[in-house]
């Protein structure tokens, strides 16, 4: 069973109407293809700042979420809405909605590991100033397999992944902001490792790289197989990118190398 | 405060004789340069083959441990002898023996994660049909700071290199032998990754490539430092690589970017 996937790498503007418009566009461009699964970028409706957090937030259901429902129901796919800034209460969280073919929301993620960098001579980025963190792990279920998501920072803990390959997803999202320091550094050896650990599918979204935002994220959004290989990756500008998931290949790798199983749950 | 560390990434003959003369020269030749901790590969006085696990299996003390216990005394540094087949009874383990600048036994990690492959067309590999696995975590302290042991498919498991890390170590050893298959498609972003995640330097000893025997070892040992890159990386043949281990620039990544304070413990 295959499963077509596209990734919306799009640039994000400080003009959420804009955003909201550019991301409805995109998602319909990239359902031309036959798309079952259409997945935004972390933030795809505000720029990666604390004060725009504050700002652009809002309750759920709203004018994103509507968007979202609405697109998904009309072009009959799944759209994994990247994540926005979801008011709740006096809290803000980094949330993740996923709507089904029909429109319904099918699950809501709050990101768990909140991103924290104090670099000497260079970045500064303390979301938890803002955002407060979400306490559940959220896998839902389609007609072709489960599927996991974790939002940008959460990739570095593989505690997280593990615990939703253990449930059984067989693909797992990240809607991520990777910036120009640890993308370069980081995202292709965590993002592959992910993959080759949990034997899953890896889909990463990414925004478009943005030099008018103060926070640059680095692009390269991917989709990487259940053996780590690279099945497509975005350059830096705006683009949609697309693969064929194929479960039996996934089943293939499990059974001839079954990781999963070899885990001794004894020991840690 | 510095560490060097020298990786001998010897090539693995039938002639367990021959391996241990030769693991003596290069130890000894990589004391030369002053350093402080010298690595050797998984299985490095046995060919990777279930039958040589049993021919060549060993209790201790025995040749080869004495033989290493020998001359980290002689040359006065930490010998991390890769790991080679004990006997203990009717078991066979696939052990490695660390031994301190006086010779002394400092740690013996039997590895826990037995190595299974069964590809359709290709590779097939059933460690567990002679060896059996340990059931305990290696972790030993040092003048510099504390240091974890793994061996090759252990490498697999994130869960047990982050137990290691948890216990506090900041240098993680992985005596390996990857193939041609595995090698290409995993070792640089596995290794890469576990010490990305656990920011820690991480150590992957491998024998050369040789297409004497059966089983054919993948090369490029490395030595990759807690931000992920590599400081040194070997090629497919014999050869002696090091680098020093910088204690404050791993402090200065742990309090740039503290991954391993933000853990979600209640999660998983």
């Amino acid at each position: 069973m295959k499963i077509k996937a596209s990734i919306c790498q799009l640039k994000v503007s400080k003009d959420k109407d804009f955003n909201l418009d550019n991301a409805a566009k995109m998602i319909k461009k990239a359902s031309e293809n036959g798309s079952d699964l259409i997945i935004l970028p972390e933030m795809f409706n505000c720029p990666y700042e604390n004060d725009y957090f504050v700002s652009l937030a809002e309750t759920y259901p709203g004018k994103t979420t509507s968007m979202l429902s609405d697109i998904a129901k009309k072009l009959g796919v799944y759209v994994v809405g990247g994540s926005i800034p979801e008011k709740d209460g006096e809290k803000i969280y980094n949330t993740s909605y996923t709507f089904d073919r029909k429109g319904n929301l099918i699950t809501k993620y709050r990101k768990t590991h909140l991103f924290y960098i104090k670099m000497e001579n260079g970045m500064v980025f303390k979301e938890n100033n803002t955002i407060s963190a979400g306490n559940s792990i959220s896998v839902f279920e389609t007609e072709f397999c489960k599927i996991g998501i974790v939002i940008c920072y959460d990739l570095r803990f593989p505690e997280l992944m593990r615990k939703i390959a253990l449930e059984g997803a067989k693909i797992i999202i990240a809607p991520a902001a990777f910036n120009m320091i640890t993308g370069p550094a980081h995202w292709h050896t965590l993002i592959r490792a992910r993959a080759i650990d949990n034997q899953v599918y890896f889909l990463a979204a990414s925004p478009a790289k943005n030099l008018k935002v103060k926070y640059v994220a680095y692009g390269h959004s991917m989709i990487v197989d259940p053996w780590g290989d690279i099945l497509t990756e975005a350059s830096e500008g705006e683009e949609i990118i697309s693969a064929n998931l194929d479960l039996e290949k996934l089943e293939k790798i499990r059974k001839e190398f079954p990781l999963l199983l070899r885990r001794r749950d004894d020991l840690y």
